[in-house]
């Protein structure tokens, strides 16, 4: 065993870097900060732990124990082949995004219901127009589609603009810390989607999961209702749901797609009623992000240093 | 007395037409709704009460016993000789705007925080730019100056969101509802300046406030520190603001201004750090604001037919 750690993580700052450095010297590790891929990928070879989001590492490194993902979503380490090393394990970093993903879910929100692409175009021709009907989230049916630690802090801060109801739909049915009004189970979604005035999606990207917001399924949504994906693309059917922006029936804000980047030539770039960011929602330029990347990487080194099982371990068959 | 109600509001619904009517027939009102100002003119020469944003139905009303604006700010009616009659008072609607200003406050703070203006541009452009460092609303220490309606409700939702403090600022010094971590008297506005990274102003225009926030108190706040208007734009110096975001030391999103609407040539429109929208804040086009409206007008005139004093009076001495 190499006792060797491989760090390749983008924008970490002098006191993440100082952290992983303590927690590797008191456990007897060697660390190597690498500042690209080319060096992450010469010094793998013998890595027994690698912090990256890059699948090439897992691939150059035989000796792997445990490759920990910055990301939350974890689609490009699934594929068949991608750990050189037959004993390794993967843990994701999901638990870290759910405070910059629910502002941005917010204000995304608050963006469609208040005209604020429209109010944007009125200002930059700098003209003086203000009688746009908007609406409020107030009285709003909200449902949650994911009810992990992104569903859960969007709930939060969701709850304080007084909504009619905050519904969660999940696998279980179980009500995590009761921040939701009720969780329906997700073969009951059915039911859920005529009385949803805004649906946040954060679900990942798995083979369940694949266009479960299919044309179906859009089409229960009642007039006028609000989507909003930072979960992964491809849980919506995206030809499907342009149809539905371009009569004017539904309106949604989209952080992911099925391709990213978003292709030049695809037509939902100039498609009506839809607010485009480029995957931007939980992103790891937030400080606080990367603090909290950093820190459940580490909960999970003095885990894996204790033999204990890793709190963020993925189920490689299942991908999540 | 004439007993006479004249109501002249505009995007007035079916139920609220119903409401005061029935109101009115109760207390043995007639009561006349105007589509227009001329229509509203000629009928309030007879007027007991109106219930209109116009300074110019007052000055037609010799025999006004009360006015109620369906507007929050009462500038409009302060100049000596606006009221025809000696006897009229005032009443204003400001408990009707608070929820829908504090969700474009909540959505102006996360656009400039996570850079949504130039995330437009990009997008705009039909680019897959990323990479913009964000912040987070989240350990910010908030300042609201003014904690009246507006004050409370933005406290309320910007508490979900983990600021390090939310710091009222009025005249008393009490704290309403106890939404405040602390309550500092306006008097001691500059000790609290230096600490405050998000100051929200929802003040109205009097002769106190004038140009509160002046070059001086300007420069008290930290480097970075974001300033949301909603209030007045008086309250602000414009041209000394101006020198703080052109430098890059401070961010602004600014609904209101000294001169509305902003003329063509100001130049603000194009100014860097400044995110400028056309007094929609608190605009009528909310149906839940417009409900807040007509039962605020039917809660006093419920206090007026039944001789106890009005709820909302405005001191037109002091002018709030």
């Amino acid at each position: 065993m190499s006792k060797k750690l491989v760090v390749s993580v983008a924008n970490l700052e002098d006191r993440h870097i100082a952290a992983i450095a303590a927690a590797a010297r008191a456990h007897g590790y060697a660390v190597c900060f690498c500042s690209g891929e080319e060096e992450a990928l010469s010094q793998a070879a013998d890595a027994e732990i690698i912090f990256s989001a890059s699948p090439a590492l897992a691939g150059n490194a035989p000796a792997l124990r445990w490759l920990c993902t910055p990301f939350a979503g974890v689609n490009a380490f699934l594929d068949e082949g991608v750990f050189a090393s037959p004993d390794a394990v993967l843990t994701h970093s999901s638990g870290a995004y759910g405070v910059t993903i629910a502002e941005h879910v917010v204000m995304v929100t608050l963006e469609m219901l208040r005209r604020e692409p429209e109010y944007r175009a009125i200002v930059a021709r700098r003209e003086w127009q203000r009688g746009l009907p908007v609406r409020s989230i107030r009285n709003n049916r909200i449902t949650l589609l994911g009810t992990g630690d992104i569903g859960q802090e969007t709930a939060i801060r969701l709850r304080a603009f007084g909504p009619a109801s905050l519904t969660g739909v999940n696998r279980s049915g179980s009500n995590p810390r009761n921040l939701f009004d009720a969780v329906t189970k997700q073969t009951g979604l059915d039911a859920v989607l005529p009385e949803t005035d805004i649906l946040v999606i954060s679900l990942p990207a798995t083979p369940e999961t694949f266009r479960m917001l299919d044309a179906r399924r859009l089409n229960l949504l009642p007039d006028g209702a609000l989507i909003v994906n930072v979960g992964r693309g491809a849980v919506i059917d995206e030809a499907a749901l342009e149809r539905e922006l371009r009569t004017d029936r539904l309106q949604a804000a989209l952080d992911v797609f099925e391709t990213e980047p978003l292709p030049a030539d695809c037509p939902l770039w100039d498609c009506p009623n839809l607010l485009i960011t480029p995957h931007t929602a939980g992103n790891m330029t937030l400080p606080y992000t990367r603090d909290r990347i950093v820190s459940l990487f580490l909960e999970d080194f003095e885990n894996y240093c204790a033999g204990r099982p890793l709190a963020r371990r993925v189920d490689l068959k299942k991908g999540y």
